[in-house]
């Protein structure tokens, strides 16, 4: 499988130009046969927009019409974050569509970063769902959630091949791009995409550096500051022998974890 | 506190030898203003020496006075590892010696890495003891024990402020000194001192790249392939100025990471 990443600035508070937006970019995406295209957190909206806008802007699962019609349209599987209208809460959510148009998964950011996310959302999310693709399990996560193992390491045993991170992710956290992300693969056997925003917005600095990486921790591509599009071919086989060579599954020893779960 | 961390070949097979090398490299260590120093895993023996050289150079704590009387008469604290004779069996171990010579922690390995470690050790251990030194608590893992996330975050749940962990660690696991140090140390908030042989070892390779990070995932120090010394300084005003800017540990949502900790 053939998986795209699209890092770059918000369009703020447009939803419609996100819309043709998101259609530019699969279309560029299956141009260079990719068969998934994953794009930032908030991709709808903009993600640094107030609770304000977040309010006005969240749709129910039902307003990602447009973009369903752009997946089979491409024939491309996409995941991408939105705020989610959920009763009288918003959600930070990000969907999976399959290439039919089809939603596959819909995730609600679980850990809420801050002020600046409590906000805006509310922290609707408590599961960790997966659907499969190409014979690959996968599972979605939003920005800070990747910074905790403990949601990484639910989807991995629940059997996760791929965990795909919309996020949007500002200095001074460098870190997690450069170091958290690869670790999480590393250390889950997973395929990884954690797709950034790029440039600046309302007083933030996004690092970019947007990554994929691979099951043995490999940097596979990994972006700049700007705006960039990366690929990267996902197998059966290198996660197949990866698995093989290193049981890491099997050397943990869950009886000695019990704090880690406790309240 | 101000760390060292010594990389170098181990001494195979020669634990007399290994305690005047321990002697050199304290006076060193100290010579410049070093309170703790560490040093790799199996440092007293050597790592890849095969299950009866193990058991022929495994001593019960009794038999570390030798470098209880280095930490005294240097006056700095010593981490590194030994085999570890617990009654029929042998423990892959590391010990924390203070700098009056006496005993703060012994931690027994508690992730055994493949046949290597099987067949030189039992895994014994399944307690994470924490000691106090300067005004830091110091919790102590070995080599594999870190790949995994949840040893170090069961540290940090008990109020590590520093993980020190000796490790022998060879290619082709080039990703855990690049990412998983660093990882640990910023999800955990914690110091981490990752001491490494360097050189080729019956057949091993090992990567050298010990590290020493900081609590916000920053690397203070990387050695390179080679024989080397690294210091650097922990301050509890930083610590508590990460921990102060970023809350983890309130935002983790442990009723979620149930199934981290089931069987």
């Amino acid at each position: 499988m053939k998986l795209a990443l699209y890092q770059g600035p918000g369009l703020i508070n447009d939803p419609a130009a996100s819309f043709l937006l998101l259609a530019e970019k699969a279309r560029e995406a299956k141009a260079q046969g990719a068969n998934l295209l994953i794009l930032p957190e908030m991709f709808l909206s903009g993600y640094n927009i107030g609770p304000e806008n977040a309010r006005k802007h969240a749709v129910t699962q039902q307003g990602l019409a447009p973009a369903q019609a752009i997946a089979q349209a491409q024939n491309i599987a996409l995941a991408f974050g939105y705020p989610e209208r959920v009763g009288a809460d918003v959600a930070n959510s990000a969907i999976l569509l399959g290439p039919d148009g089809k939603i596959l998964l819909n995730y609600r950011k679980s850990h809420l970063f801050g002020e600046l996310d409590r906000a805006m959302f509310k922290a609707i999310g408590d599961e960790f769902p997966i659907a499969e693709l190409h014979g690959f399990k996968i599972g979605l996560l939003i920005c800070y959630d990747i910074e905790f193992p403990e949601p990484a390491r639910r989807l991995a045993l629940q059997g996760a091949d791929i965990i795909l991170i919309p996020t949007a992710q500002m200095q001074p956290y460098e870190q997690v791009a450069r170091h958290v992300l690869p670790a999480r693969a590393y250390e889950n056997q997973v395929y990884t995409a954690y797709a950034n925003h790029s440039g600046d917005d309302d007083g933030l600095s996004y690092v970019g550096l947007s990554s994929i990486c691979g099951p043995d921790g490999t940097v596979l591509a990994m972006a700049g500051r700007g705006p960039e599009m990366l690929f990267a071919e996902f197998t059966h086989a290198h996660q197949n022998a990866v698995r093989a060579a290193d049981p890491f599954f099997t050397d943990r020893r869950p009886s000695l974890y019990g704090p880690v779960s406790s309240p």
